[in-house]
């Protein structure tokens, strides 16, 4: 039945999913370009990398989603110009974001912030209206607050993990702990549930980026929800492939591009 | 009425559920190992141990309830990483619960927080969700904030009871005060409704822990819910057993395991 | 027609109501001994000390109301464990105490609160769906916060009153000034809404208790909620027979019982 | 449209509406003496004193109202009690102020309070509720909190009105200026909308009182909201009569009371 | 779709709105003189200034509305008293201004406000009740809060305008940056959105504010919202025909204007 819910996104047990929320929660001067500032650029990129799904906040979903490539509309979404612990409220109806095409729904969860409250019984009402209508609940959990002092340990990463499973999330987005042994603590805390590594912030070299990728299939990552490392890439149909192979082909990485990531937002 | 309500749980007037909300209460590396980090670990333990009941979060539930012993949901949650009076709010509807099978509603209220008013009301409604549909509503009732130096005094475990009563739960699941004496005030306050002993952390002995049980049981209690001592146990079928033995069979705790429990997680 | 809402406690123009939710305002283990613990034996004492009715919340109600005696229900409620400003949150809906009996809706006010806002809007809300029902909703008013030295002065208690009226209460229920003549200013800010004198903490004597009660009576006050000068009264039918004689009767309290109640908590 | 929302209490194009939930908003022992604290005094005093319209919260309405004279209910209210900036809630339903027989509502925004936004956004709705049913949505808004050390100033008072205009508002209660010039501007911020000056505390003489009322009818006011100066006047009927020649007879004001108001509450 | 919601308010791809909710937002004192503090005469502008929308708050829109030019209605508000980060909430239904004859919704959001997430929440519903309608849902984004020191840099602005993308807006109106190309950046940040440029408080000379214009129209905004510059420019008229020139005419800015705007509030 979950499994259900995610096969739109899910084909061979694996996926690669491309993140471009960026422009609302980092603004556009921090992450983007003159090309990838264009959603056209980033849609058409879902489509030509051959990526499982594509997701977007429902302005941009509205405008740009041209199909080729499922849908997950974010329904929540806050700037970085607020100070304090993160709270981050739903701005976009499920049924909104159906409409739009969605065929899953994403959600931010900050676990451990002071606000961890409002985000929890907000997802747990979106979570049930996602199901009623078939689609899955996708929990980016990002552990914040005074008690996180390091959000890629391994114990705050599985805690991530295993909130998104017991909330009811039929798969999460979280970060790499940094090595393949940790994260598979992770995995196991999310007992089934679908698990996409966090792209994070570009990485100095797409060999470093691709490493971190393999690490998380191996310890039974799902796969991967990317933006950054994709988009902010010099030849982001390149990355694009070199992620196929290293998630649907189960190729292992070895020096895939002659040149590093050199592109700056 | 209301021990119709219960009656899914309770047979002979005692009962023994099995608790497993602690991935999302505690996080999975405070209480879990390899092996019970897997809820279908503990969902055969439920059937096998022979409990009366089994608690999970509703994503728990709906992956891992496979039947075979009643289920209670626990609809509100929260992690342990927010500082200050602690607030759980509701995440899974009393609707979705029952669609996942629950035959009991579980609701965390910690009394005498500054959030005590938000969760009294939220409970209130849920409360009456749960008997329009005839299931019972049960309260883990946690006394913090302020004015909570010790939360194990008698004083302070019948407040939990008493408030578990007045507010209409059927069912009130609240810490061991230490002895027979002193709980069976607590048992007195709760006027007929069900009494269930919070299991607690992993007791150091075995023994040490079913003693607890017993001096509950003497005081009146209907029974124990209980987790880490249960599937934190060397050998959780033999602890359940022995937990049969001082709740359904009445007998009195001896020196019932060869060995002390010595799992860690 | 404000009368007939109240026509069900008040017969003859005076009433005497008997009050039991102190196990949730003030803790068992504050205010009962091991026989007022339990509710049936308060249950009893409403009908058999022939009081106009009893007070309970939702879940003794639920329980312990057998009929007899007409029945309020307070629909919300705090524990005493909360520190700064109190707020009381509704935990029962006005169907839900309708359906366990209820002739009279009741609810706290804590007058001056940095709170007082919301329990404003909540009784405003409550008030219409009782009189929806026919039901009188009664305001418990109870002067807190920085602005409030002492809440018993003729200022403050007739504040207290005619803020209930005000707020389209069918009856006050507000704290005894000390002497009738004060306390004729509160009945007259209520402006023929009935007003009951609150019983308060188990006065020293009987006596002294009932002299409050006489004064209340002389100053206008419909009657009295009575519930720790009663039911932790060594001979409690008898101080029913004897706030029967001061309320019903109207004799004048002269010395009423041979010894003065002396059972403690 | 609007004039006629607001017919049933202007007829002349000049009104002079009586107002009395100041046992609320300040309490009964500041405002009132044994005759004023009476509803039924204040209520015959709006239909003999020949006053165009009377201001009550629901209690007093349920209670009191007999007609003769067309019925503003005050939806919101507080007590003086409370510190900081203040708030007022919304205590009766548009539909319950219609039942009682309301054909105006009245509700208090305190402007500049930090809880702006939670009065504004009830106002908003309270508006549109009331414009749905024909009946005019009367705004008293009074300037308060950090921002305000003059309430009376030209500034602030035109802000006031002018608030009221764009909310939506068919008339605003706001206080006078000192000085006819001033207080048109005022008016002349509301646009077209009623402006009513607030009658405010007792003033000094009723000499010194009418000729405020004369100040803002000649700065093109509607009317006058008159409370304490009516009702605590010696001769209540002598200063309503007073006040028609200034606002519907259109006569200037002389030495028109041979005593001062003598009377204190 | 989106263009098709614009459509009422922009026919040649450019479009200039005349806004005139300042008496709410910074008060009647602060930029109203005998003139423009009546509507009628903003009105009457908007008609023979050939604008191609004006935008009120619900009450002015209510009684001054008279058509001739599509109507924006601003559905959230505050005024400029209260201190701390800002939030302004919702006052007017989507319903209510579209019974007012509204073809447009205006809301403000305070980027980077420590109430951002209220804000952003009410815009998420607001913005769907008004695209069901077939309304465009436009957004004024104004950066506020402690990350904000400068709030017309390249950064912030574009910020701004990709988040009202994101957001679901049709349209954003954002302040100048100051020069076309970092305007530009904007511009397509908001990506193909219509970007409308906020006119402010008014410039020392009309040549200034026609040459801010020139720069935005440059940079590939869709136009301008302006109200100070309008009317409180001597010749409003005139101003209008100024701005027809850069916006419609597309005509460069020379010195419009034989006399400098000289007009104060």
């Amino acid at each position: 039945m979950k499994q259900e819910r995610m096969s739109a996104f899910v084909k061979d047990g694996r996926s690669m999913l491309l993140a471009y929320d960026q422009g609302l929660e980092h603004g556009p001067s921090t992450d983007f370009n003159d090309t990838n500032i264009d959603p056209s650029f980033v849609m058409e990129l879902a489509v030509k990398g051959r990526f499982d799904g594509v997701i977007f906040q429902k302005g941009v979903a509205e405008r740009f989603y041209t199909g080729g490539v499922p849908l997950i509309v974010k329904v929540n979404g806050k700037s970085a110009l607020v100070k304090g612990d993160p709270i981050s409220r739903q701005v976009c109806s499920v049924e909104y974001a159906v409409s739009l095409g969605a065929k899953g729904i994403g959600y931010t969860i900050y676990l451990g912030s002071e606000h961890e409250a409002e985000m929890f019984a907000e997802f747990g009402l979106i979570q049930e209206q996602a199901h009623e209508r078939g689609l899955p609940a996708i929990a980016w959990v990002y552990p914040r607050g005074a008690a996180i002092t390091n959000d890629t340990t391994k114990e705050v990463v599985s805690y991530a993990a295993r909130s998104a499973l017991e909330l009811g999330a039929d798969a999460a987005k979280i970060k790499y702990t940094g090595d393949p042994v940790s994260f598979s603590w992770a995995v196991k805390a999310g007992a089934g549930m679908k698990v996409f590594m966090s792209g994070g912030p570009k990485a100095p070299t797409d060999e470093a980026f691709l490493k971190q990728v393999q690490g998380a299939m191996d310890a039974g990552a799902t796969g991967l929800a990317v933006g950054r490392n994709a988009w902010q890439n010099a030849d982001p149909l390149q990355m694009a492939a070199e992620l196929r192979k290293v998630i649907h082909e189960r190729l292992k990485v070895e020096k895939p591009l002659s040149t590093p990531g050199s592109q700056t937002p």
